[in-house]
């Protein structure tokens, strides 16, 4: 057989288990929030149609979509997002009781240059709420949201929220086409925390082709005071309900307890397509340039793409790999080695099944327990338990068990107590 | 836009959440099994580069790859099981403490055509041991295989075994090549259970053009007793070891008390490339012509093609996907309608704020509750939580709240009792 050599695309990890369980136990976590708000599970194929993907996310999300012809020469693509399968879920599937709030944990792939915290395949943690045109299914996601990140153990993050259409009613005015010209101008804005005003307006003026009058419109309005926002858009009716939408949005963040985490940003774009009026961009306050960490929005009109009514639905999405690295980074996870607390050594084979009798009482117990699999010296099971954060080691040598006894070490104190053997659970349990 | 109509690829499916529900809980007791055996969690690409993959399926697998060209113009391919990424990783991680114990749970991707149980992306669970030479991994892979499905409330399984050394020394006998002629043998070997002796004698002849004599000995060594298997291969090594190493592989099932559900049976060839030792495929005692739902085996030399060392390593992998298709067909699984156990019904603005209250509160002590998104029509309130299978609703109107009670609808009785607001959650929790 041909060897090769064993490598990684470029863009993609590993996550290996002293990591991994950390991050299950962080996913765990996150979807335990989303059921208690009743969010119920939803499974989607890695693959698509890819005419089922194209056009929703603006031609940059097109060109990052790992796209081909299977065997069947089919034209398909792995899902970028979890929103749009989403919405083709819905659209097969009238029979759906709406709203409809379902949760999904997934990858996604995107074609993307890797950097800080940007991979190819990511992992997103979304809730929707399908079939809810009220702002309370806005504020649910908030709270939904927050939730999460503390329940995960982040406390120090900020939710930035806008509304697509004050962005709409703001281009309109200056004669700024709908669709991709406008989209791309949303994509500029989005660079604006990064890049600063200065390099923003010079792109605005050279890829977007932007007039000063617009430039500078487009900069009073990202000055204004949201409270002023109505009188901005005073008499037209799209940058009205916007901001009217905000203004509801935020008096429900004050009675579900959360304002303290919700700030309105109106630079906060988002450069996908599909969005229609709540925009929602998380950022950790005490990490830099990591970028948003948890987003999404209001999207009234995806369903219309696959030719069906338009529904009015609402989500966020957390990115748990760009958090989980910022995390790592800053050594604020604590990594086991292994889940195994407790290992039973094994003296000989005659003397084995006891060996796994006990073994076999701890784990019904729930204590996650091992047993060396090989009849190996005492210091090679040791040193193994050792180098996999065992905290405990059973002895079941032969006057151990002519005894009745078994001898437990404390691997963290070096304590060894003899305990009879129907005792062993009742020593370790509390343990 | 343009429109599209929504649609699936064949072979994929969506879970929906009354299904997913059911699935995520099943998945979540497979991977708490898994952690009690110490076994801890890797995560790995979802695409690999395509010399990794190529060449370890056989040629028929070779050529189910989903494989395709990405952007940069790599050649790519998505995982086809999670043994071979596995064994990169092993390769790429020189550090890891040997044996290495770790599960994934992960989809992985096939072009095959679709069937009964046989689907193109389909859900793998799998432990393996890497670094462990003794029976005692493969016996501890026949007790977690077990265990993990007894977990998940199956309980008519066998788990059919044997050994690819008694194989290779058999076709070694009647001179048949290595690589892809002794392959393509065992493949024709693995249709047996499904289109019969004559047929399979008559694929033997046409596609791989054995003997008659070499077809004989073949049937002569599937009716072996297993007991017998000693005396023949009695003076050939590989066929030797392989005896001795099932033999104690059964005794190993004895001291671990599961040697009711495993079975030798000497037809069970796996056309992987890469099984060296024990192989394992489980199937289901009361459904037919479902196929395997858990196999595996030992795999001694599959790192040797990183151009590594040899390490020693066994593990099984159980299809979660066909054995959960299995259970739905059968009508053996209770499906929910939502996560959701009580509903904080809203009357209006100014009362909400309490139900966002007696919503969180719920919550918190670990009720999964939902507020219906917007102020709606009590009846529509309702009748949204007798879709979702709630079992309880909370009503917190005008009158209530003034009295500083709720009352509480239990929804399967149709009973309805009238709490103090302070003890809705001992009202509840109980239930």
């Amino acid at each position: 057989m041909t060897k090769v050599t064993p490598r990684l695309l470029r863009g993609f990890r590993d996550y290996l288990p002293e990591t991994m369980l950390t991050k299950q136990r962080m996913i765990n976590s996150v979807s335990g929030v989303f059921e208690s708000f009743g969010f119920g599970p939803l499974a989607t194929p890695a693959l698509e149609y890819a005419d089922i993907l194209l056009g929703k996310y603006g031609d940059e999300g097109d060109k990052l979509l790992y796209r081909f012809r299977d065997n069947g020469d089919r034209d398909v693509a792995m899902r970028y997002d979890l929103t749009v399968p989403l919405s083709r879920v819905v659209a097969m599937n009238s029979q759906l009781t709406k709203p409809f709030k379902r949760y999904q944990i997934a990858p996604v792939w995107r074609a993307e240059k890797p950097g800080r915290g940007r991979f190819r395949e990511f992992l997103q943690c979304d809730i929707d709420i399908i079939g809810a045109d009220d702002m309370m299914a806005d504020a649910e996601c908030l709270l939904v949201g927050a939730s999460a990140l503390r329940a995960i153990g982040v406390s120090n993050f900020v939710i930035r929220i806008n509304n697509r259409k004050l962005l709409t009613a703001l281009l309109k005015k200056y004669d700024i086409r709908e669709g991709e010209p406008a989209l791309s101008v949303l994509r500029t804005l989005d660079k604006l925390p990064k890049i600063g005003e200065a390099k923003t307006r010079a792109l605005f003026a050279s890829e977007n082709g932007l007039s000063v009058t617009a430039i500078d419109g487009i900069f009073e309005f990202l000055n204004l005071d949201p409270d002023r926002l109505s009188d901005f858009f005073e008499g037209e009716e799209t940058g009205a309900r916007g901001a009217a939408e905000l203004q509801t949005l935020l008096g429900l963040a004050t009675e579900m307890g959360i304002r303290d985490v919700v700030d309105v940003d109106l630079s906060i774009a988002r450069g996908l397509d599909y969005y229609t009026g709540t925009i929602y961009e998380t950022f950790l306050t005490d990490v830099e340039g990591l970028g948003a960490v948890m987003s999404g929005g209001r999207y009234d009109e995806l369903l219309d793409m696959f030719g069906k009514e338009p529904v009015p639905s609402v989500g966020i999405s957390l990115g748990l790999d760009r958090l989980f690295s910022a995390l790592v980074d800053s050594g604020r996870l604590n990594l086991e080695a292994s889940p195994t607390k407790v290992l039973v050594t094994v003296f000989n084979e005659a003397l084995r099944p006891q060996s796994f009798e006990v073994a076999t009482q701890l784990r019904n117990a729930g204590i996650p327990t091992e047993i060396y699999p090989k009849v190996a010296r005492m210091k090679k099971q040791l040193q193994y338990a050792h180098r996999r954060d065992v905290a405990h080691v059973v002895f079941l040598g032969t006057e151990e068990v002519r005894s009745g006894v078994a001898k437990i070490k404390n691997m963290a104190s070096g304590e060894e107590s003899t305990v009879a053997l129907d005792a062993i659970l009742s020593h370790l349990k509390p343990l």
